[in-house]
């Protein structure tokens, strides 16, 4: 017989039954409280510290725990099994913040994002298009069926093929007669049949909404889009609760591997998207009902996690995905709550490692018609890269982890209020600043490269990362070495040993791509006109600092140009544009692949990245 | 609170709980036990006789029982509530039998329609196609996707555009591994986009099936076949078990609009197909997963019951069915159980009381393309008359009830074994002729029609249908004469005064449509070369005596033809040819519809039809 007992989770009160020998942190999952775990309950990042209060419990031998932290009742979650009923503690820099990001976008002008308009760049047609029908009323003259009266009217407006499924047609003879005959269709506009998606009594044409939806692995952004008017109404950001699963694609897809795995990231990042259209949706007085239609921007291992498909092929050779392009699906066969008929669309991606986030950015940066060479970056927990122009376009793609996105840090935090996002240090003083003027919370991205290139200019780390002196800022916590920027009564904010040589490594996986692929096709830096980078960083990226630590390229500054979330961006333009979403498609077919993990000179370039800036100058 | 009590049902034992005041008609159905009721529980028809064994009800007072019915403990079940728990005993003649006719097809040559095949009249191209496909391993030259490779290979068979769901793209990457990329396609084989319906491991070509279904008013006829081979393995038919909420179509469209009458409705019918099948795929050894499509030929009243769309319009001026033509549907989602991913396809028909089996009557029986003139009657509880030729096409539609079919006639059963095919009465004495020469179980459609007659020619009966005798073989009980045609010691077959008028207005309903159009469109009947006849008769029917009471006109018997069921033929063309499909389409087009209940000549028709043969002479 099965033996149930409780786990008693402070600081929330919350109790969540657990199977004997069930470890920790899947029961926090299974009572949604999400905490960090880069590898995905392997035991091996050593992130998933819990504190353990009262209670019996197995947990094994670990090296990832100081002794202070083991003097304190400090366990990894993943390696903690339950004997008995059980009462722990949730440190807090480890729970996976919901929703802290909801007025990012306020800042605006801060944010290309925000200015970027897609009607300004292609022809608007939006994915959904919302039509007010007066039909004839029938009689013995005239008297066609329902749906094929429909159509005749809607064939006024468009003369294609529609198709209707079972729940509409349903709705269909007392909808009409209940709105005497005065009805607003919902249809998909596109493709060569199409697919009716909702119809509603009365005039309700004005609203019509869809939203454009960025699945990072670590972070999820979504845009309330009004489709009339071609306008963002607000986008919110969030962290992508998969995160507990594992903070790259790598160990997500080892986790979907595992019994109920890939239900578990599913339900996760649904939930997670449902959270963000809802919260949406409800702030701006917008019914799910009118929301008919979801775009999806994301890399090919979160499109296929969204859609529950196995990704394990992805990590394979030769590294298969499930498909390309993608066909529409209806959001309630993937978990997606708008209105019940609403459907989903991928936008489709070039390779398994380049997905369609990258083909949002190709199309928002413009690079597939310039005639000059640019370069494209993406910086998330991926660094994906594009170099191109309108006769050939060439990607390649890099593992950075999600440092730069202020997580796998000590005291890494997003672009919120309160991060600190520029640095000086200068005599021994630091000298911040953060986003919103606000108390300091913690460091964001651009945070970290302006600390390391400060750090190293002031000779207190060398070109290896490795801190070289001794003063009162510098101290030793359980073994590792650690800098004070900020602190007060309860809380202090630090950059740890560790961190740097995570903040290296990141930047070392991009910096050696770029030089990867540049080699690869035996194009010189300097012939690279435009370098965009898109990404959280947003226009807080300090350009200057970025080459001082060797994350980009020694280039003249006035070629850089920041694009922010164009992954999002792609999205929104999907939503809008038939233009945008045929672009799509002839992208994926143009772009070529380099695969670094089979390039010969890759693992040469990644050392050599690997200091600061590189030995590459 | 409410009260639950038990109602214990004889012979079956079976205890089905009900509410306090629940009618035991309602209680009857939720226990799944279905009884005749040609009201569908207005308590008019006087059909659904219980008996009570014991326990606490209210029963209305009704003028549809007789004094030695009361005597004996019956009640009308749909006029009786439940006050306690209860004992009923269910009466034989009014349950509506299960299934009884499965064997019916294995008489084969009585049967035109087991000779029927469709590959000799139409182009062969099943509607659903089945492939097996060896894709060719990717590998890091050929790193196309799964599906964007299982559709390059697809179209070297088809070049046309594709379509999956979420349900087979999430198969496929498990599926192409596990099978060695040796897998068959199930896919729709029509329209500009063929949707992909099934993939399995290795090659199941070979078992590609589809089922045929003719849903009437009164039974329900569906056939295996096998789609590759084009042919017809096995047919069987069962009563529609919607004869539980009325006889005819209007009183189901009445019963559909009472609180959850639609939801009922929709399900015994659903049912009732889904046994048919399962039945048929258990018996010849066929999983329900290699059947991947359904083809339903029915009337708009049953289409829309089927597919859970309010009828209420059909019956409602100007009468306007929700589609002519109906969109390819999944049966999953109309509650038909085959392959999860299978498709449910409708017959288009004409006008609300013209549907889609009358379109399958027009195709089989070739009217549209002769040059002579022809008349088409499907003969079921509708009963409907397309007259016509390669030029024009007009229909009409009339009520004739379901006695012809075995159901709302005393003794009457459909053309099984034991049933009375064939009478002659002679000096008094009653001589018979069963099917299968096997011990009378009742009387069929054709042998009411000569029993009509003999009746006629000998006097016993008179003009209006009145017994005009008297003699041993005529009692009165009740009330009501009947006559004696068997008799053993347990049961008795008879025909009463009450039948007698039930056939005489079935027959009047019929000849006045016949007439009614003919007199419309200033047709002589002698210019009618062919007269075919459809319906559940088949050849068991004497022409002569059908004209002689006055169901058919008087024309040369070598006129005449039967062709069986062409509801269910018609099916079974649409599942197998193209051609077939695209004729449904355009014939519906080329019809026209005479509505009788707005001729002006009609009632005066059928006021003289109410006669034996009629008055038209």
């Amino acid at each position: 017989m099965k033996e149930y007992f409780v786990v008693d989770v402070k600081p929330f009160n919350k109790k969540i039954p657990a199977r004997k020998g069930e470890d920790i942190l899947s029961t926090l999952i299974k009572g949604k409280i999400f905490i960090t775990s880069s590898c995905g309950g392997k035991g091996v990042c050593g992130r998933c510290k819990i504190k353990i209060l009262k209670g019996d419990f197995y947990s094994e031998p670990t090296g990832k725990l100081s002794d202070e932290e083991k003097r304190n009742n400090i366990y990894l979650a993943c390696r903690t099994t339950i004997l008995g009923n059980i009462e722990i503690k949730i440190l807090p820099e480890t729970i996976i913040p919901e929703k802290v990001e909801e007025k990012l976008f306020e800042k605006g002008e801060e944010f290309e994002h925000i200015k970027y308009n897609v009607k300004e760049f292609f022809s608007f047609k939006p994915l959904i298009k919302k039509v007010f029908l007066r039909l004839p009323r029938p009689d013995f003259k005239d008297n066609l069926s329902d749906y094929e009266r429909l159509i005749r009217e809607l064939k006024k407006f468009e003369n294609k093929e529609f198709n209707i499924d079972i729940w509409n047609l349903r709705k269909l003879p007392n909808i009409l007669r209940t709105s005497f005959w005065e009805i607003t269709v919902s249809y998909v506009d596109e493709g060569k049949i199409s697919e009716i998606i909702n119809i509603e009594p009365g005039d309700t044409s004005r609203k019509n909404y869809g939203i454009a939806v960025d699945v990072g692995t670590t972070t999820i952004s979504a845009s309330l889009i009004d489709l009339n008017k071609g306008e963002r109404i607000k986008t919110e950001i969030t962290f992508n609760k998969q995160a507990s699963f594992g903070d790259d694609i790598i160990s997500r897809i080892v986790f979907a591997e595992k019994k109920d795995g890939l239900e578990k990231l599913h339900h996760v990042v649904t939930e997670t998207i449902n959270e963000l259209i809802l919260n949406l949706s409800q702030k701006h007085g917008i019914s799910l009902n009118d929301i008919t239609s979801v775009v999806i921007s994301g890399n090919m291992t979160m499109v296929h996690l969204l859609l529950k498909i196995n990704p394990s092929f992805l990590r394979k050779e030769p590294y298969i995905p499930v498909a390309n392009i993608f066909p529409l699906f209806k959001c309630a066969e993937v978990g997606i709550r708008i209105n019940p008929n609403g459907i989903l669309s991928i936008i489709p991606g070039g390779f398994p490692y380049v997905g369609g986030d990258i083909t949002s950015g190709i199309i928002v940066s413009g690079i597939y018609k310039e005639e000059e060479l640019s370069l494209f970056v993406d910086i998330g927990t991926n660094g994906e890269i594009v170099i191109g122009n309108k006769d050939f376009l060439t990607c390649c793609a890099a593992s950075a982890g999600p440092c730069f996105e202020g997580s796998g840090v000590k005291n890494g935090v997003r672009a919120v209020k309160g991060a600190i996002e520029k640095v000086k240090i200068e005599n021994g003083n630091v000298y911040y600043e953060t986003i919103g003027n606000e108390k300091p919370v913690g460091i964001c991205g651009s945070g970290y490269i302006e600390l390391l290139s400060e750090l190293f200019r002031n000779g207190i780390i060398n070109r290896n990362g490795v801190f070289v002196i001794e003063n009162e800022k510098i101290k030793e916590v359980d073994g590792i070495k650690e800098f004070l920027i900020y602190e007060d009564k309860n809380e202090k904010i630090v950059i740890t040993q560790a961190d740097i040589e995570n903040l290296i490594r990141a930047k070392g996986a991009i910096y050696s791509a770029i030089s990867t692929i540049l080699k690869t096709l035996g194009i010189d830096k300097n012939d690279i006109k435009k370098f965009y980078i898109a990404g959280g960083f947003g226009s807080h990226l300090n350009i200057e600092k970025a080459i001082e630590i060797g994350l980009f390229p020694d280039l003249p500054i006035d070629r850089f140009k920041f694009l922010g979330n164009t992954s999002l961006l792609g999205a929104e333009g999907y939503l809008l544009s038939d233009e945008f979403r045929n672009l799509s498609k002839e992208i994926i077919k143009k772009l070529t692949y380099i695969d670094l993990s089979r390039s010969p000179i890759y693992m040469e370039e990644y050392l050599k990245a690997l200091f600061i800036p590189h030995t590459d100058l």
